[in-house]
């Protein structure tokens, strides 16, 4: 039983787990060229916002070692076009940019060739360990927020294999497990694209951790009848009155613990608030395809033409959020003011960009 | 467009929808003999508990006129045996048994075999009707009760094809077409069966109406975005005060309901109730197999030994549903009070039996 990891970095070689086998093969891929990365986050074998900029900050390393060149002005422009060819891969991740941004800004100052290679090796590093720290401190306070609390359900995949370890909202069950707590894990499926079942399960049972499967339309019954004590979820985007867009699914799961007075926590890093936003109206909620909902494994379950609602996300509005849960802390209520003392973000910060 | 029918009944033929092969093939089977109706029940090609029970009399209507003796006591015991075999199909279905014994009732002063036989063909035909009627004044009771409320959110399939016409929870929806009032009907898919996507959805569709398929897990988010008006379901079984054991999930949608302020309203025919019941804490959830959630089309979607929780239903307590429909009227709270009043049921009666 060990915590699994979805990115290895090891003399130079990086691999990463092959998320898209999950949970049938457990698969880890060498990325050797920069379209082996590029190819590795379009085709989602790589996926959570921080494993993806931590895979394209060592691909962007790596593969800025074999330049072949000594002018500076030369390597500041190939690492530019390779940078840019990479955030294209996943435009809609903000640490992809935000990570491959800090790659550029590590060699603005670099006297040589030489000095700029190691600083991006060493700089990838560094967005490597400084997520796991970050995950792991998640955890800590999480840890010490749930207290005597063992059974505790879930949405989505807010996973060690996410991020560089732990994970977010699944951080204290790793941690938890690392330390011979165990809790009772009910994990949601996580319809449409099965992110609960596929990921949370697997790498909780990696891990040791006790996880059992519901489906979504069982949580309100399953709160009841298993004694479930607390909600803990990740979160896409958190703005400035600490409103919360995450997977579709969780205002749900935010309102029956209203219902049942059980708390409900968010886990997440400082670099997912976007104080830009002042409330969740505003938060754009992306629809996706209808044949996610009407086939499933390729097999159709709904009738030709069937019209469809696929949003993505849902807001859960701060008031149904007992606390949020981040590295550099943890936020109560009232999150108009607590957020930007605890992150030191002004208003109108958006940490990401 | 119009409102499928899943039992047809013409020149003692029966013919019935095979809902296995919906939505992607409407085929009616015609079931020639006692053996073509065991095995429509048992392979689930016929569902829903009234058109069991109304396919299983029809069924055993025809195979008697069939039996070739002229004493009634010989009748009588082929009678006994036929039903007591269709019974075994579907040991859990009250209906099944119930529709079955009003035949066996039915001949039991006939003084020759020519009118037993000639009597069970018009019981058969009276217990379709009956449904028939029971759900077309449920329809009735739901339309005036729901008023000028045109976006209604519903769970699993209550429908036309799971009676004999126009379903319970869905039959304002049938009746509305008919009529030319159009609803905007959101059917949640019903994991882990998928009943919303597969029947409800293709059943609205045939009969015009306006029906938008979400997951589950969409309900809270759809519920503000799309401005859902009310929620009506059906039931499995109504105990003495009121509590509602139906379809896992719509506790979820109950607590959703009364979240945002909604009616939340049951339709189910009188058969419905079990007074002998008197809390919903006493209703025992049948849990079912582990691979409905773990395999989906035959794919599998989470590790293998995963820990499943499978209830097949729920229990919304009465203190949520805002009113209960049924063909003798619409009862309200107090519950305890109004459901013996309007079933003229004595508390301890179980209607079914």
């Amino acid at each position: 039983m060990s915590i699994p990891l979805s990115i290895e970095w090891n003399n130079k070689r990086l691999k990463i787990l092959d998320q898209q086998k999950l949970p049938l093969e457990v698969d880890y891929l060498t990325l050797e060229t920069l379209e082996d990365v590029y190819d590795a986050i379009i085709t989602l074998k790589v996926r959570g916002a921080p494993a993806i900029g931590i895979t394209a900050s060592h691909g962007l390393a790596a593969t800025a070692q074999r330049y072949e060149t000594n002018s500076l002005e030369q390597f500041h422009q190939l690492l530019c076009k390779d940078a840019t060819y990479l955030a294209e891969s996943r435009p809609t991740a903000v640490n992809l940019v935000w990570a491959l941004e800090r790659l550029r800004n590590a060699v603005q100052n670099a006297a040589t060739v030489q000095e700029a290679k190691e600083r991006l090796l060493e700089e990838a590093e560094i967005i490597h360990k400084e997520d796991e720290a970050s995950c792991r401190t998640i955890g800590e306070f999480a840890l010490s927020l749930l207290g005597d609390v063992t059974k505790v359900m879930t949405i989505c995949n807010a996973g060690t294999i996410a991020t560089a370890k732990y994970g977010t909202a699944l951080a204290p069950f790793h941690l938890g497990s690392e330390r011979g707590k165990q809790f009772q894990v009910f994990a949601c499926e996580t319809r449409p694209v099965f992110q609960g079942s596929r990921l949370t399960v697997w790498e909780l049972q990696q891990s040791g951790v006790d996880v059992t499967l519901i489906t979504d339309s069982m949580a309100a019954h399953t709160i009841g009848a298993k004694g479930i004590e607390a909600i803990i979820v990740g979160a896409d985007r958190i703005v400035a009155n600490g409103d919360t867009a995450n997977k579709i699914g969780t205002f749900n799961l935010a309102l029956l613990a209203a219902a049942f007075q059980i708390p409900f926590y968010v886990a997440a890093p400082s670099s997912t608030f976007d104080l830009t936003i002042e409330s969740g109206e505003k938060i754009p909620i992306e629809e996706r395809p209808s044949e996610e909902i009407t086939h499933i494994a390729g097999k159709q379950v709904a009738p030709n033409d069937t019209k469809v609602y696929n949003p993505a996300f849902d807001v859960t509005p701060s008031s149904l959020i007992s606390a949020i849960i981040t590295e550099k802390g943890i936020i109560y209520p009232e999150y108009n003011e607590n957020i930007s003392a605890i992150l030191s973000l002004e208003k109108g910060d958006n940490h990401e960009n």
